[in-house]
């Protein structure tokens, strides 16, 4: 099957559309607020798992027992379990011990094998996570794990972010019809280095691991590692997936491209959830690069922009300030012409050919008042290359979030 | 000579305090406020000169005549005129030639040969450099050159910056006297690039062209090149150096360590003016970097985090919030041992060995209200690799300041 011979509709729900998933969100006191903090997402029978993580070297607790966990299960899993408030991160053996607790209550609370399970933390790096209240916390949330359950495990894994982050499809195939949802979380520290933050993606598709590995990572790479808050990457990051097939509907090597295909259709209006509820963001940004000597240089140009702080207070203000996109442009380490090289805000070019045409300022600053902004920038070097990031502007707000996070 | 048999004592007063050479400061009307926008600062008789130019590929038009005089002359100069306002940056080709009448206008006002002249630009990126203005103002500063005129010239080249930035210092040699002294203007565009922003060094030691560029270059590398107030490289950073040889002290190849102890002894309080003085910046961070495998490493890992800005606001909210410093230093791209790593705030050791130590937060709190910060991470590789970087806090004034820039 090919992404052609299919359909595709967007549905209400996240985790639990997907046939087969249940899931919970509850509070249990990690949180000093009393918010919900603790999520749980089951699938009825035993699910091919697959994880892309953080690449930062101090990685948290529990990214090290999910990593230890899949590869022991073989790529399966029944259950995952995340809690906000707390990333149990560089809380040395005593922290790794909380993980373990954590794992082995999800595991035993829906009777799944004890490597049947991932975990995640988000929230403050440094402070010893609660083994008590989390393993309490799971043991009741296992108790209230139902298919309406996907909203409640959004919200709970929220720390900054404004709003929860759901998404979830349905795929019309000649072999019949499958789901995929998705639940995410942001919203400080994003950077699109590998894994960028904590996000679930479940699908009744019957797919074997090894498959279910490669299109997840294929689908964060243009989805969640194509996006920045604040160019920061956390030591918590990872996004799970979890294929059921309780839908009936094999997909193998050959359905590669769609699978693909389906959970970026999912990430993706997630991964725009994280930018668009980023600290502090007012605006999602689109930033697009061509004219690269490679695709890889337009990726690195793109992410200079994106993570630019003149760039971002700039489109903040809505001030069409080109001359700061063509100086990132110019220092981001790849190949540049500035005689060829182009901007472009919303549909308005302010620099071509080495020539302002700055009597377009204000066109171009009524695109900056929108919520939703497009930006391309052409390196001039007369080549192929491109890419796309997505991001947000830098706000006042994001100081205030940073600056009194732990007050 | 070596540094161990001069003495040095800091002096008032800036490119001036050398003998022989005289400077202005004045309104030209590039500023739409009136504020001064000129400076121009010459040597009584032509100096070897050496400059260190920004590494973005999108260089502004003063850049490309300095660097084009500057090699016309074989290393020297008798004028730097600067202008502030206006970057004459992607500005095409009328840029260049209003970039080429400046420095006529400065080498015709001074007696000076049309290769002996620097120049330089800061302000707006793509707007036009208005010719007409900047060739008068010139020839107006020219009238009013005097041997008080340095504070004037540090005033005339700022932009967005709170103060001026200005010092001096006399050197007690076995060979006699001599005075080296400098101006610099920040303060944002500010990355550790090389070149980083606006100086100019002078001094009446008699140095080759050959040699003041070498230490030229050596000195910017441990002050200039080691601060960042935004992770942005501009387009017009220039540092320039004038040796008139007015003291008649001649430095040779041997007093090679000498030039660049007197040079980094100015251009490190000009460096650290720039950082105090960074946009929205309330708080001087110190970053050293120590056990990494090498001081490439520490000094890519000392950069990472003198740029983050979940490091930079967490400091701007006097938050001990050590996490995010070994978050960042894992996502450094160097090598990183999290059980050996160490991070310490002020004399407050907070991590160590794999272990929080989270009763002392209030302790390194504390050290947090004040002005000047210290901040010390240790990579855990148990090698010797060390570095420095100085940057400043994140604030809602720095968003405000750019997001508003040129409305």
């Amino acid at each position: 099957m090919t992404v052609a011979d299919c359909s595709f509709t967007v549905l209400d729900g996240a985790v639990c559309a997907p046939a087969g998933f249940v899931a919970a969100g509850i509070a249990c006191g990690i949180k000093k607020s009393g918010a919900p903090d603790l999520a749980l997402i089951a699938s009825e029978r035993t699910a091919a798992a697959a994880a892309v993580f953080t690449l930062n070297k101090a990685q948290a607790a529990p990214v090290l027992v999910s990593k230890e966990r899949l590869a022991a299960s073989g790529g399966r899993a029944r259950v995952v379990a995340i809690n906000s408030g707390c990333a149990n991160a560089c809380t040395g053996s005593d922290g790794l011990l909380a993980a373990h607790a954590m794992a082995d209550a999800a595991a035993a609370a829906v009777g799944a094998g004890r490597a049947e399970v991932l975990i995640a933390s988000t929230g403050v790096i440094g402070v010893a996570l609660d083994r008590h209240r989390v393993v309490a916390g799971i043991l009741s949330a296992a108790n209230g794990l139902e298919a309406h359950g996907g909203a409640a495990a959004a919200r709970a894994i929220m720390t900054t972010d404004p709003f929860p982050k759901e998404a979830a499809i349905a795929v019309e195939s000649p072999h019949g019809r499958f789901v995929v949802g998705g639940i995410a979380k942001g919203s400080g520290m994003i950077e699109p280095m590998m894994a960028t933050m904590l996000a679930v993606v479940t699908t009744d598709a019957d797919v074997e691991p090894s498959l279910l590995q490669r299109a997840l990572t294929q689908a964060a790479d243009v989805t969640f590692n194509a996006i920045s808050v604040d160019g920061e990457c956390s030591t918590n990051d990872c996004v799970f997936a979890l294929a059921n097939g309780a839908s009936g509907v094999k997909l193998g090597a050959a359905d590669s491209g769609l699978l693909v295909e389906a959970l970026r259709r999912v990430c993706e209006p997630l991964a725009l959830g994280i930018v668009r509820g980023g600290e502090g963001a007012t605006k999602l940004v689109s930033v697009r690069v061509t004219g690269a000597q490679s695709d890889a240089e337009a990726k690195r140009a793109a992410r200079a922009i994106a993570n630019s702080p003149l760039v971002k207070t700039a489109i903040h203000g809505a001030d069409p300030n080109w001359g700061r996109l063509i100086a990132v442009a110019g220092r981001a380490g790849v190949a540049f012409a500035l005689d060829h090289a182009r901007v472009r805000i919303g549909d308005t070019i302010l620099f071509a050919d080495g020539r302002p045409f700055d009597e377009r300022s204000e066109e171009a600053s009524r695109h900056l008042q929108n919520d939703d902004i497009a930006i391309e920038v052409d390196l001039g070097t007369q080549e192929a290359g491109t890419a796309r990031m997505w991001t947000c502007d830098l706000s006042a707000e994001y100081v205030r979030i940073n600056a009194e996070y732990r007050t």
